[in-house]
């Protein structure tokens, strides 16, 4: 392996890359799959194949990224364990790729991330340090870390082992369904949607990035030729609230067709029809690819379309819309 | 094919005939995924391999045997149509079974099935009709429509073109997960669980069938040697509410090791314990087995078991456990 340090920069990003990070990654990952619906299909009018990271190792595709990323570690690396910030599915991935691997792993969690993405991360054994929410706090961590350990910091999104890593999903995807018209993801810091664009660029099928508005400073930064700050963290898509990286804009910039913008409403809306009729449980952050198709029906129009469901982690019992309390029967007669 | 009445009986219901069912209906079924949970091994103290049949066209199991009786009617007799009886899953499957092969489909609902899976029935196409609930409409409807139309009638779970479809999910499940010790399927009338019986007894792995408390006619029948009646409709699980057929009850006798029995409150743990962490919505009865190895943890300890779960319609918005309303921000500023 080559180890943290040396990877030549985003040169190295390409999709020979990616492809030999699927073969790398293969033997720890699930092969998730991809599902359609009859009725989502009538809803959206498209065809919709949905690749199902929720079902993905700790829920989210994230863990592909950081499998990825830890392979690369030489011995010694591997002996001294790494560090990450996350609130929450990049998190409990490294948590989960590293005890898989016998790789001490230590996250620093903002204190405003969802309890349920917290436990998955403390489940897998990592050693959490809870910080102010915000990219301030973040960044002073992780030079803090830097300067005391001199262990390496596996970011969340904006390295080329990361992007590559996140990539193979819609490498996966184009295994099942090799005759897509267009890809869409969510958009984050954007390490799935650069791996995506990445994969189906190639293969010249259209690329979209979907954000919730209250979140939508990638749409900001294509639109104004440099990366915005991350906007105050209201949105319900707790997954897609930071800022965009230095290499995820530049492939974004130079392969995603459009970022498209949906509403808190839209998203809850198509997170209900696809817990009721795809009976997947998704995250927020997850329904905004669906929530973009309803809403720009015209553009997608009898298309064929791969939608990457990112992650599933979400409490079951704290739900965005209003829900019936079904009362059962006691069983003593 | 062989037509509707021309079958030889049960002598026709052996491993082999379940194979050449699994070829048959491949090309319209869903190869159905099958998960694992870390979390879900760790509170069951066994590794569980679940066959997601929540995740077949129409939400449920219920699609393979309907497929399966279809294609083995004549031509003559799919010009003609056919009926069936059915609070849900299998209605809506032979709804969409029918749709897909040009087949006219008609079924009769008793009135107090889920909203979610008459609405499913009706999105197919078929032509319903309401009676009472309870066994003795269901037979009289079916008296009628026989002398009425002369149509044949497609039986939920007693006959072995249907058991024989059921039986498919097993075969694939062994596929992927050879080398099981144990196999756990819901019991409502025995179609899945005789045909899932069938497969895995050939294979030498235990079965068990599982049913809610408040439906136990099932383990009743077995202690007694004769099918008991169907309880009165109490149980959260809508598709386990059926007596046993001669067909289902004739293989459960003879190769399933013994049924288990749960309590509802035991089916909610374990419902809201899969949409927790398998990232899964099904619905109750789907959630009976993973409740009987939490029940029943000492026998199966340590254990390989495969789990079918068996559907997924249920209303997303009418849920067993309390659900706190999430607010969203909105969109306007």
């Amino acid at each position: 392996m080559t180890g943290w340090q040396n990877l030549a920069g985003s040169d190295a990003l390409n999709l020979a890359f990616i492809q030999r990070a699927d073969k790398l990654i293969a033997p720890y990952i699930v092969q998730t799959p991809v599902l359609t619906s009859p009725v989502l299909n009538e809803i959206a009018g498209a065809e919709l194949h949905f690749k199902c990271e929720n079902l993905q190792r700790t829920g989210a595709f994230k863990f592909r990224g950081a499998m990825h990323a830890l392979l690369h570690l030489t011995a010694e690396e591997r002996a001294h364990g790494v560090f990450t910030v996350s609130s929450g599915n990049h998190g409990a991935a490294l948590a989960a790729a590293g005890r898989e691997l016998g790789i001490a792993v230590r996250v620093a969690v903002p204190n405003n991330a969802p309890a349920v993405k917290k436990q998955n991360i403390a489940r897998s054994g990592a050693l959490i340090t809870e910080i102010e929410p915000g990219m301030a706090a973040r960044e002073a961590i992780v030079q803090q870390w830097r300067e005391e350990s001199g262990l390496p910091f596996i970011p969340p999104y904006d390295h080329p082992y990361i992007i590559a890593g996140q990539g193979t999903a819609a490498l996966e995807l184009l295994k099942v369904e090799p005759d897509l018209d267009v890809l869409l993801t969510p958009l984050g810091g954007g390490g799935l949607l650069s791996g995506s664009a990445m994969v189906a660029h190639s293969q010249g099928i259209a690329v979209y990035g979907v954000e919730p508005e209250l979140a939508s400073d990638g749409a900001a930064s294509l639109q104004s030729g440099r990366i915005q700050p991350a906007m105050p963290p209201r949105s319900i898509c707790d997954g897609l609230l930071t800022s965009l990286g230095e290499h995820t804009f530049a492939v974004i910039q130079e392969r995603v067709n459009d970022i498209l913008v949906v509403s808190e409403q839209e998203v809850v809306d198509a997170m209900r029809f696809i817990w009721q009729h795809l009976h997947l449980v998704v995250e927020p952050s997850s329904a905004t690819v669906f929530a973009a198709v309803c809403k720009y029906r015209e553009r997608f129009h009898g298309q064929r379309l791969g939608l990457i469901l990112s992650g599933g982690n979400v409490a079951v019992d704290q739900l965005p819309w209003p829900v019936q309390r079904l009362k059962i029967e006691a069983n003593e007669r």
